[in-house]
């Protein structure tokens, strides 16, 4: 189903409407106004709109959505703009900017929860928890031009999944503007709630194609009282897996960050990533960035991690660590970990895979596409690392050096076949926390178990009949209709 | 919608289609056999059945839903039938028990994972992980008669929810044969996959109204150490609510347990359960059972709640306290929670209500609807009990002291109007862990969000368009939709 274009009447109707509903200065036309909503970060995608509209409140939101569903004018929300699959990239119809609608409603420290508006920067909304004692530990490194709207429309993951889960797991209610312009207050502060289906799951992750995420009520989580890291030297990836699985048998939710560097991670960050000194002596198979929480007044985390840590080197687990000795240390290790991406932008081209497998099979995976790459392309460098403790790689590899970079990502696609052809057969996600959008539509129907595709095209057929909401995203397809 | 009825040619060649598909033994019609999968343990309905069907594989689930659909006859699915609303109760059409779909299908430790066919008791479930030296922590009373399938299918709560989450938090891959008998096969065992929409989430929880779910990977953890139990005398539920933040905020998910109790629950239960004693010595305004877990080697669980409930005597948080000195006696207190269902209804007749309010209204929910119940027929005995921690109250009635057991229950109505009256006011959920099925159906069509409401009967018929699958539990029918 193509979403419907419209006609230049229809269009000046609608756009002198949508005035009317938000204010003719909330109506953005001008090119120089538009541009920055029609683009993303890594300028993969140009996309194209009728107008960027900022409603001030949920009630405009849904005047809006009504006005262009009447119109049969498509529409797509926008946080930050800071993802990664194009899923927020408009192609024609109105891009609805939710960077007003950005209020802390409440915060409550006993329930620990925090309702919050769907344009609040994530940074603020840290803060507004971290102002009220409490954690709230969905955090990634576009922390402070993301919107919280945004990683729950996304199902976000980043640096804290471990002991927290995804955006998914941190949402205990929802209010969303649906296709027809009504609006679902569904936020409730509860833990338990068995009161029929379970409607926020659906939207959550659904990028903004079932719905459109107005507000949300968030959980809070103590704050640790301290924290441990340590920068470690492996022998390879079935160590860190035998590292992990005893790691979290002695420390269990305690181990709050698994992050796993290849040697050629560490290379590049020592290599162009300011400030940053060699962690260890020695080189080794492979690195691991490891944080330990602990809200107990008693027990300090890093001692907590330094005694497991002894352990671990007695038992051959280990051949080197380093522990942080303090806050400036502990930062200092991880912004070895934080700037493996900004590296490899210096390094040249760098085609990213954002995949996931069973825990158990990371060493199988990183090995077999390490070596299915570098045998499709010599001189080829692979550079999988990332959130390890859950099965998550940014699987990216970077150009052969002295290779054209346009020439290297023109082979975007048969690399995407190699490492997803060899993702699938492992059981795993070719998508795993960045989402869909459009960068990965194509994969997902290829990919995508047909059932499965079937039954997202029923949800969005019935949710959204005329396909007015962020079309041509996520969902495949029908294998039979030509769109 | 009303579910379509079966005209007697149409039914007895469904029935020889049935044995055709999975044996003429695993078709019951037999009066006495049939007899028990008519009817719960509270006895509270009585249904009818053409037939129960016991395939033996996910196949023959599918073909026996193949053969219903092509029937246009209605079928539901039914796990360990330990269910508390009647969710399972057939209303016509076929049962199909899913006892002899019951294998471990795989366990992965390493992964943390464990696949699991739908009929597989509960008991069995924990028991495999085990013994593979992991927890699966979702547990509850009928725990060795109840069916993984069911306690999905309902997302079940129970006694770990403070530290693990529902069923739904415990899943992360399903299998499921849909309402015209194709099988979604989505037994993914990964920690993050944003590869279109999360489907398993709109499964889970819907009480067998969307789909059957046939098989599962669920998440395992770390299996913890040692445990700390204690059971506490408090001034009021104020104080409670005062002690869970204080425990919250300095043991995290160490804190595996907050179980409330009023004093007429301990009363009973020391009244009526056979081998219990007084734990302390003196009487209090409300009781707490609390536990503490930890997997970490050097840290005792006992010890560090120890010194915990020290500094909160010190501060006033409470007035007494019996910890637990190792299994035996931590058994034993556990008891006074856990024996408060059977004590009650040894008390005479009992009217419930299973919901739950935002945290921090849970005092003022106990103390508003304690007074408006006991004001509305005196000499009732409230017993709000239960899962504290999680805003999960087991709001239970026990009928005054000499009054007609019949005659008491006839007021369920009257005290449902009451007691849910007040949680909606406070935002909170009319069915927190048990679910609609039969018994909450109309409350939910009385207190559900029209646009949620909405909503459900949009994916009710999208998915289910013929209403086959359960028809009549959960989704209350359109206001102006007669059946």
């Amino acid at each position: 189903m193509s979403p419907p274009s419209a006609t230049p009447g229809t269009a000046d109707a609608l756009l002198d409407a949508l005035r009317g509903a938000v204010g003719a200065r909330h109506v953005l036309t001008d090119h120089d106004l538009v541009a920055p909503y029609l683009v993303e970060s890594r300028r993969l995608f140009a996309g194209s709109a009728l107008a960027v509209v900022r409603p001030g409140s949920t009630a405009e939101v849904a005047r809006i959505v009504r006005l262009c569903a009447q119109a049969g004018i498509p529409f797509v929300a926008l946080g930050g703009n800071t993802g990664l699959t194009g899923g927020g990239i408009p192609q024609g119809g109105v891009v609805i900017a939710l960077e007003r609608l950005n209020r802390v409603r409440a915060v409550d420290p006993v329930g620990a929860t925090l309702t919050v508006e769907a344009g609040a920067i994530l940074a603020e909304v840290q803060e507004a928890a971290e102002a009220a004692g409490m954690l709230f530990p969905l955090t990634y490194a576009s922390r402070d031009s993301a919107r919280i709207g945004g990683g729950i429309a996304t199902n976000a993951g980043g640096l804290n999944v471990l002991a927290y889960g995804n955006a998914r797991d941190l949402v205990l209610g929802l209010e969303v503007v649906l296709a027809d312009g009504r609006v679902w207050n569904g936020l409730k502060a509860l833990r338990k709630d068995n009161a029929g289906y379970d409607l926020k799951h659906l939207f959550i992750g659904s990028e903004g194609t079932l719905g459109i995420v107005t507000a949300a009520v968030l959980r809070l989580f103590p704050k640790p009282r301290s924290t441990g890291v340590a920068f470690l030297g492996l022998a390879s990836a079935r160590a860190a897996l035998d590292l992990f699985v005893f790691l979290r048998d002695r420390a269990d939710r305690d181990l709050t960050a698994f992050e796993y560097l290849p040697p050629f991670a560490l290379e590049i960050v020592l290599r162009h990533a300011a400030g940053t000194v060699r962690p260890l002596t020695g080189e080794h198979g492979a690195y691991a960035l490891i944080e330990f929480s602990s809200c107990r007044p008693g027990i300090e985390a890093r001692h907590e991690l330094e005694a497991v840590l002894a352990e671990a080197l007695a038992r051959s687990l280990i051949e080197d660590a380093a522990l942080g000795a303090g806050p400036a240390q502990d930062s200092a290790l991880w912004r070895l970990r934080e700037a493996v991406p900004e590296a490899q932008t210096r390094e040249g081209g760098s085609i990213k895979h954002d995949v996931s497998v069973p825990l158990g099979l990371l060493p199988e995976f990183l090995e077999r596409a390490g070596a299915a790459c570098v045998a499709a392309m010599p001189g080829l460098r692979p550079c999988g690392f990332g959130h390890f403790g859950d099965g998550n790689i940014h699987f990216n590899l970077s150009q052969p050096v002295g290779m054209d970079r346009e020439a290297f990502l023109a082979h975007w696609e048969r690399f995407n076949r190699i490492v997803h052809d060899i993702v699938t057969e492992l059981g795993g996600s070719i998508a795993a926390e960045h989402g869909v959008g459009l960068i990965k539509r194509a994969e997902l129907a290829r990919y995508g178990d047909p059932v499965a595709l079937d039954l997202m095209r029923t949800l969005k057929a019935s949710l959204d009949p005329l396909n007015l909401l962020n079309p041509g995203k996520v969902v495949p397809p029908a294998p039979d209709d030509a769109a």
